[in-house]
């Protein structure tokens, strides 16, 4: 599957907006081999502002600016004017990483398919910093990069399997790029069964489509640091495209959403405590162990000696 | 609520459809004071192509023409590669209507706010052709027109309950354009409640933007004889559009959908008889009697003797 | 539409709730003529921890008890362990409410036709204790209450339109619970038009079926202040039943949901100024005036002077 | 994860279906290490038709017994009433399963996460009657079975590789049971890194929790001969449990959906010239050459010669 070349330009009355015009179509390299690119979007800043006066009406008049709208909608998480607009990525990625995309249940998908096709050649193989110890606290984490020595014996192994397996898919297959057998002798197995041997590192690619309010919501888990960093970079990529598509919007969400906390009332208990100079006891706040330092790394203060 | 008015046009490199730019923006009039207009699309029956070749790969490179493969995916009831165009409509409605067609889940929708905003004076009253008698023998339709006589009585009473209605919630609103009251002597009541006083012929409004496979389904359900004569009037509205906008896709809908009929396999039994020229007896055939004329109806034949 | 006798109690392998058991079937009575019962639900606590289990698999061994992982989950946003429990209600409500509730569009919905069948003669007229001014701040809120004597002519001015509304509704409907007409001289006109009359404060039924997750969504908007009145109070009713139902969700919900407030990253930064006893300023801050007042109010500050 | 014991029997006041309270809990064994049990259940048969009097008020009185309405939804795809009743499946699958499966977005799933756990050292061999050579004349399709040799040659290479896979996968890990590792001198790898390296055969295992009209959908493009054998056998075993569970739903759904077909407007045509004795031109009928054979093998009817 290879990009398709755009279109020749053509006018259209339709929003446009020309820092995103400037990319339709480039790929984006992530990973050794994965890419993302835009291939068409909908809609614009003043799309979401069109919607949101449609619905608030006259309140929203009193908002003068677009700007002012687009934060007050964001910090009151309003969803709906979000979705007046829709982007189309094409993009390359890993299996492993496709099974975690997936579970946004939100988009439109159409993948490569292995049973119709025959999948390349190319695996994911993680660059030696990106190679890390299973950490002790966190169990979905990652802790200290291993050692130099060892992320080069890691790298070898996983490439070397990778290249095993689909040595066997070739085999299994028998088949030429002109349809034709390897081995006259000896039958093709079909392409649904011969593909299971290759590993979740295997690359395939999809059509991904999605509405600005589901990409964002998208974006808040997937860029978020405990987000697997196979992922988060495909996301901050994703980030990177939505500023130059929805300005403002962006602004907002980064203000709002990744940069935001929830406090709970309990939470909240203590940090009006803490303001009117009270004295606070965990034990008495209700806050678990694990929330109380939370909420002290959150707002900077020190922990009290145990 | 006015149109916007369109963009001046821009240049864009994501594909066009002059079809439909032709009419961007323009109010389609439906019913007595409703209207359907295209505000922004997304895709074009390349698009639909475009990601069929990737889900089915080398499957697709066999189907060389784009018209042959789209009627394909419609035969076969792939959906996904529908899902890559999207358009988004403001649709001006009864509330009536928009109470059927919200039923509809898979879409976004912006709609005027009767919390926030002062609705306007207008309300369907139908046309006499439209005012017909409860169905004797379908609940959920219309049998004969009624006669002149009574069409003018109807629609006269239609009109006064409905200015009636609206006069009242004008009073209890007691809210001048500017927002002083009217009657300085007294509250003026809350929109959200003032406005429970009103009938369900008045109308609203909302943005309403859809993918082309969900927008194909609201049309089967929606632009067929059984659905009520006041939503059916919009549906036919969007059915001209999707031709503008779609046409292969359109083409094949009308001849797998809306011409198509589903036969059970108990039905196919009784064809493959017919056509052998053996005998088929009702009962033993295991069809109740509204399948039999059904059946026959759909096929042109007539009905044996009782 | 009558509520249906409970079947005869019968053993089940599945989880059993003794507390939602016990109501099964039961109408709260909500609003003037409204109600809202539970018919039938999936799961509970333990069905949420045990998906739980399953998906962060060891990790979630550390925390031993039930109680402590419902809290992990929801405050850290986790979902679909909350969609592994479902509930069916049989609501009826002013169509008014209605419109608002079927905005959520993640749950299923059988709705009362009134294409098909006639309505009933109900209709809700507000309390004089929910009859209130268009609040000056707020556009979408009430004020102050009217007086008892505006109060009361409102009342008898809606219930007076409202009968009046029913009247001409059967009217044209010229049909006896028979099916006969009243007139026969006058053909009776089908019910799809007829309706169109009615009021929005008209009541409609409906089976609600919704998992748990989204229910929690829908009571956060709904039982929130901002929300209407009269959607409000089906919330809450709601809110109990849930309490019944999944008394440990519905804990943590109310700590980490409705309890609690998101601050901004700007906001989590002045927050820290102040724990560390710097001074402030508003417009250094980046907060505009309206959320600077919101942090004021939420920790309990004293707004300095302007 | 191993199944958890069933909960002592309780009295309930919901519905409850004895055929599937008896089958609670049961693993039904597919594939070589799969599996499928039914952890939950909620509604029945009646809960459909409840349902569907509600919706179609009067109109249903006439179509006395629920068997018959039940087929009378089904032929004329109203869709809600089956939304009324959900299912909760405990599934253990290959991977390359998983991914097919999750492609349907309209059910809540929680899978076992590779990143939180160590996957267990299970993977998918397919039987020998299962390894059959790619269809010539269907990209998507298996043709003949592979010879016994080469099929036992191919099981034992894919047998091979996977374990290797797995060795490797725990040579990554460096990790006994309890967390401590195998190798002291040497740093573990994150789990969410070691296993790409496994391939697509490998078992995870997932609660799957959908609504009947989804699963009904789901069991139709799966339970179907064009589906992949891998998936169609979970598909078989699910469409067994859906006729313990609603067995007038799941008559319906096999005579109006599994053994149905759709004839679309052209062919509709042609099925009335050649009842009517009238000569059938394939050209002039404007069906393509592959409609045509699936038209005459649909009827029974006999290809003219070329």
């Amino acid at each position: 599957m290879t990009a398709s070349t755009p279109a020749d330009d053509a006018t259209t009355g339709r929003p446009v907006v020309p820092a995103i015009e400037a990319i339709l179509g480039r790929e984006y390299p992530v990973l050794d081999h994965g890419f993302i690119r835009v291939v068409d979007y909908m809609g614009d800043d003043a799309a979401v502002v069109q919607a949101a006066r449609v619905s608030y009406g006259a309140r929203t008049r009193r908002v003068r600016e677009d700007r002012g709208l687009i934060r007050y909608l964001m910090r009151h998480r309003h969803t709906t004017p979000f979705e007046m607009c829709s982007i189309k990525f094409h993009v390359k990625l890993p299996i492993f990483v496709a099974r975690q995309w997936i579970r946004h249940r939100t988009a439109s998908v159409n993948e490569y398919s292995a049973r119709y096709s025959v999948l390349d050649r190319e695996f994911y193989v993680p660059a030696p910093e990106d190679l890390a110890e299973q950490s002790r606290s966190n169990a979905q984490g990652r802790d200290e990069h291993v050692p130099a020595g060892v992320a080069g014996e890691v790298r070898r192994l996983l490439e070397e399997d990778a290249r095993h397996a689909y040595d066997r898919y070739e085999w299994l297959l028998n088949e030429k790029p002109d349809g034709t057998p390897v081995d006259p002798a000896r039958p093709g197995l079909a392409r649904e069964i011969a593909r299971i041997n290759l590993p979740l590192s295997t690359y395939t690619q999809w059509y991904w489509k999605v509405n600005l309010h589901n990409l964002l919501h998208f974006l808040q888990l997937r860029a978020d640091p405990h987000a697997q960093t196979e992922i988060r970079v495909y996301a901050e990529a994703m980030l990177g495209i939505v500023q130059r598509w929805v300005p403002q919007v962006a602004e907002a969400f980064e203000d709002y959403r990744l940069g935001a906390a929830e406090l709970s009332g309990p939470m909240l208990k203590v940090v009006r405590a803490w303001l009117a100079g009270e004295p606070v006891d965990r034990e008495a706040s209700g806050l678990g162990l694990r929330e109380w330092r939370e909420l002290h790394a959150l707002l900077g203060r020190e922990l009290p000696p145990a």
